[in-house]
This record gives structure tokens, sequence and C-alpha cells, in this order.
């Protein structure tokens, strides 16, 4: 069973319907980015690459600007949610299906602006790059975005990069940064029954999960947008037998940190809350470390486009994609038609209201004169 | 292979080899049961039991005073450390292996024990019941004593227990209670990069930490016997993911509580420390009751056994199966010639010079004058 070629110029929410249509969770890409890669092709106005199942395409106009789109062509595992399904719900139409929100919706966007301004004869205001990626779901090492930084750097950079990830169609500026320590309390086992003999580790936690409990997670804002921190302990462990003092209790901490702290940075702080517990004889290991983005709204190009969406424009608290941008100094931003909250539901969906609106705002940005000359 | 039958004219260390040499782990007891049932069956002056793999003998000479005898057959699982083995450390003359300590030697003094007072012609000062018994290292639904005392209660009546374990030859009277209680802490579930959105357990655990942390265990004096009590985290855990706020998180703690407590006092104390936890919406359940056992030195049979040993008592800190005694009001030690610190131990171990000075004590308060006439 074939899947029929994808037609670019479907209105949006057929598109939508048609990636949805094909399964594609994590690892099992191929069959999609083979449709997309072919649809790009034959649009006759874009340079085309693939490597594994990341499918990329650019324009080579010589504008002064380019913008990078960029969407993951994955799903979480489908949940007996696939085909796709119109269905009103509460006066509110909505397409229900795996990846309807997460992101085929930006996905078909990113696919429409191709078809309108890929081809020969079009005239987009600024140079166009389209990355199609595989992998976002799963652990980091395999993400096709990252395969793409480090064999084809070069086709990442730009003014500006959009990732079509769902924002409820706001605009949401860089993201915060995520690490995780675990914090080792030791102990002296004994028989419980004779506890004075040995150290209880876990006891010995209290004044780490004190600290946890008592902190005041840090706003701030950057470039306009407020970021707000936190600290988590996100797992505990500890124990050998019920009738043991526990020689080893671990505690693993998620902190989320806005993009004015570098990674080093973000590690002294959580140092510095456990500095007590340290001092006490707890170790603590950096075992997970993504450096946030900061926003970079105040670039000409990323201005432009807040302006062009018309809202206000707010931060990315969750760690996404849009830092592998930010490494290489590029201003990057989260926008699709997407409800972020729908994300890995069962029930998950989009609203078809807000298909063509993203599309306009996007289509607009793309093809209006620029503000200023900056250059690529 | 066929193990000899056990010669119980033989010296104390010699029997204490000769069972030592049968394995016997819990659920594999049936041999050595075999050989033990056999051994006091010749004796000619016992009425002989067997339910399963426990063997029960008893005297029937209408004195007094009845004494009963107790010792587990089973051992934890071999170590590489059978067939026993003599060997001489520091000076020091040791038996080596698998149950030395716990409790063969104990189990090899009651074996002594039978063969000078258990025939025809013998003439004990005090009636006496021998119980060997099945399966103490595990669960403690399949403890042979248990079964004894559901099925043959009758069999366990005496003035004093005696339960051979090891005591480095001291007389340990009575044993604390011990119970174990699961807090659970609720919270609510959030994605770690909007923890507000949440309510962290782990985080909410704090407070159960901190009054553990700053609990001081009471010590009480019973019969002249110092008891200690304590109250230990031994198990705490909850997570649910890296990046997940945790909506549940669990401390199992452990309360050792003095004989002066009943199992209803010790449950009212554990939930008034965690009063506050529990205000907050924390839950606590009992997940295991095991009440102590009043040393009851102050009766005549266990005073004069005290005498006999000559060494000062002390209190039983750690959970016995004297319990299971003192549930039914009968006095109830501790006595053994193993070192309690090498049970369950690689190098298990049992000091040679310790085996007969204990079968004379323990043969001497069996044969002198009792010293009222209290009747059984």
């Amino acid at each position: 069973m074939t899947a029929p070629a994808l037609d670019l110029t479907a209105d949006v929410l057929t598109l939508t319907r048609a990636l949805v249509d094909v399964p594609s969770v994590s690892g099992t890409e191929e069959p999609l980015a083979d449709l997309v890669e072919a649809a790009l092709r034959a649009l006759g106005g874009l340079e085309v690459v693939r490597i594994g199942n990341n499918v990329l395409a650019r324009t080579d106009l010589g504008r002064d600007t380019r913008v990078v789109l960029a969407g993951h062509l994955d799903t979480v595992p489908i949940a007996d949610n696939v085909p796709s399904r119109l269905e009103t719900v509460d006066g509110e139409e909505r397409l229900y299906g795996c990846g309807t929100s997460d992101m085929k919706a930006g996905d078909a966007l990113m696919l429409r602006v191709a078809g309108l301004l890929g081809t020969p004869d079009a005239a987009p205001a600024r140079d166009l790059t389209f990355v199609f990626y595989d992998n976002e779901e799963v652990e980091a090492v395999k993400n096709g975005l990252g395969q793409v930084a480090r064999e084809l750097r070069g086709w990442l950079y730009g003014d500006l990069a959009i990732l079509l990830e769902p924002t409820d169609g706001d605009v949401e500026g860089g993201c915060q940064g995520t690490m995780r320590v675990v914090l080792t309390v030791p102990g002296e086992r004994a028989h419980s029954a004779r506890s004075w003999l040995g150290r209880n580790a876990i006891h010995g936690a209290s004044s780490i999960l004190a600290v946890l409990d008592a902190y005041e997670a840090r706003e701030v804002e950057i470039d306009g947008l407020q970021f707000r921190e936190g600290l988590n302990a996100v797992r505990i462990e500890g124990g050998v037998a019920g009738n043991v003092v526990p020689d080893e209790c671990r505690v693993t901490v998620n902190f989320r940190f806005a993009p004015d702290r570098d990674e080093d940075a973000a590690e002294a702080h959580v140092r510095a809350v456990f500095a007590d517990a340290l001092a006490a004889g707890a170790n603590l290991e950096v075992t997970d470390m993504s450096g946030g983005a900061l926003p970079g709204l105040a670039e000409p190009a990323a201005a432009d486009f807040v302006a062009a969406v018309g809202r206000p424009a707010r931060a990315k608290l969750g760690w996404t994609d849009v830092a592998r941008f930010a490494a290489f100094g590029i201003p990057a931003v989260n926008y699709g038609p997407g409800d972020p909250n729908q994300a890995h539901q069962r029930g998950e969906h989009v609203r078809v209201d807000r298909l063509q609106p993203a599309e306009d705002a996007l289509v607009a940005y793309l093809t209006a004169p620029t503000s200023t000359g900056e250059t690529a």
C-alpha cells in the first residue's frame, strides 16, 4: 500500500490530513520522508538534499536575508488515533489524530510555503531553507536536526529560524535550558533494630528536600519576554531492605534555567543551592545538560516576524530544538498552529480555524519587503 | 549419599559439625529433620511428634516446671561455606560454616541436652520440651514455629522458653516489636518546564524526612533491661520521568519499639509523630506489624535461668521468635553460644571455647533443684 503523492497546492487542512495519515513514529519516518522529498523536488525551484530521513531544501535567490523553517516528521507512538478524523466539539471544528498538533500541522504549513514560494517563478522577499527531520521524539542522540548540524551545518545558517512546534499560533522566543543532577547522600548500613550503629542516608537527604521545598524560582525578563525557572526533584530512591538502615539515597533534580545563564552558570547555581548538603558529604553529578536559547527578538528578521504575526511574543519555557540554532548564534523562535497541551495525548487534535491564519501570517512575513538591509 | 545418624553422645563441637555438614537452607530441611527425629526417637525417654519438617519432643515426668527449648533447623543460603572447617585465627579456635552461629551450635546444644536428659533413666529437675522448626530465615508466613503455634499449640506451653539463637552466651530477655508503615505523599503532575502548574510530591516529603532526622528515640528500662527504640526510613521512592513533577512519593518507615508498647500503642505513636504530614494530606498504611515480648525475667523459672548462666541479662533489640511464646504469656529468652554478628556472613563461624560452657550452664539449670514450687 503506497500513500498517494503529496499535493502541495491543496489547502493546509488537506495537507495536514495527508501527513497524519502516513504513520511516522520515530524510527519509521522513511515513507513520509520519501513523499516530502518527492514533492519538494517536483517544485523545481529548490535545491534538495537528503541525509537519512532528513529532507532539506532551499532557495538561492541572493536575497538579503534567509529564513530557516524547521519541523520534525516523527510522532510519538500511535494510540488508536490514525487515520485522522474531523469532528466538531462544542462548536469547534477539530482534526484529531496522532501528530496533528505535534507537529504535522506545522509540517503542512512548511509544505504550503514551499508550494507557494519554492517554484521557479516565485519571488519571496527572503531566501528560504526547509528542514524536515526525524527522531525528535526520542533520545537526543538520534535527533535528525542534530545530525544535520553535524554533517550539513551550513544548511542551518540564516537570519532567523522558525521551528513549527505547536505554540497555539503565538511566537515563543528562545527556550530555557535544562540540566539534571543526581545528588547522592551517603550513610552507613546497620540493622534497623540497632539503628544507632549506622547512619541513615534517607534521613540525610532531609536537608536537600527542605532546600527544594523552600526554593524560590527566579523570574527574569529577557528581550521583553518573561522567563520563569524551576528546580524540581524528579526522582528519589533509597533503601536496601525492610530491616536495614540504608547507606545511600539518590535525589535526581531537574533545573530549568532561563537563557541568560549558560551551562556553567546553571551548574554553579545548583551547586550553590545545595552547598550545605555538599559540604556535609553529598555528591553531585551532572547527568544531563542542554543549554537554553536567547530569544534574539531584537534582531531585525525576528522583529519583522513578530510584527507579521501581530500578537505579543512570549518566552518558551520547555527546551526545544531552537537551542540547536541558538548554539550557532541564529535567532530562533517557535511558531506553530498546534496546541502544545495536545502534544502526546491520545485525543491529540488541532483546531481547524488555527491553520489558515497561521499560514497567512507566515506567507505575509516571507513575501513582504524586509525592514532593513541586513545581510545573511 | 545419606548422612550418618546423629550421635547424641558426641561432644557439642562434634555435634555442631555434624549438623552444619547436612545442608538445610530454608525449604530443604527434610534430610536434617529426618536425622534429628530419628536421634530423638532412639533416646526412648521422649514423646516425639513431627509436622512437616518440625520435630517436637518432650518429657512427661510430672515436674513442677516445664522448660521449652527451641531452635530453627534452617540456614540462609550457603555461600561456599559448607562443609564446616576448624581454623585457629589470632589464637582463637573457630568452627567456620553456614549456620555455625545461626544456629546449629544452638541446635547441637539442644540435642546434647536431649541426649543427657531425654533417656528413660534420666532425672531432670524440670520437664523438657524440644522444638526444632523450619523456615525461620524466610517469610514469616512459612515459619515452622508459627505452624506449631497454630496446629500444636499445647506443645509450646511452659514456664520458660529458651530460644537458642546466637547471643554470645548472654541471656537476652524479651524482644522489641517491629512495624512498618508506608507514608504516601500526594502531589500533582506537571511538566517540569512549567513546574508551578503541579505540586511536587517529593518536595512534599521534606517534612517527613525532617521529622525522622530530628527524632529522638526513647530508651526504657523493663525488668532491669535497657531497651532502645528506633524510627527509620528504610525505603523512599518517587518519580515519574526526568521531565515530570512527580505526583507521589512513598516513604517506608520501620519502627522498632520496646515491649512496653503493644501494637496499638506503637501505631498510635507513629501516627502522632507524623501528625503534621498526615494533616497535610499524606496517607499512612501499616504494612507489617509484629509485637514485642516482655522479658518476664521476674518469673521464677526465668530468674533461675539467669542465675545459672551467671552473667547479667540484657534486652533483645531485634525481633525474634521469642515473641511467639510471649504471645501466649510465656516468659521467653534468647540464649545461644553463637555470635549474633556472625549470622548471615560468608565467613560465619562460632568460637569453639563458647560451646561447652553454654552446655554446662544449660544442663546445670535443668538439673538443679528449682527455687520455688510454682506449678506448670
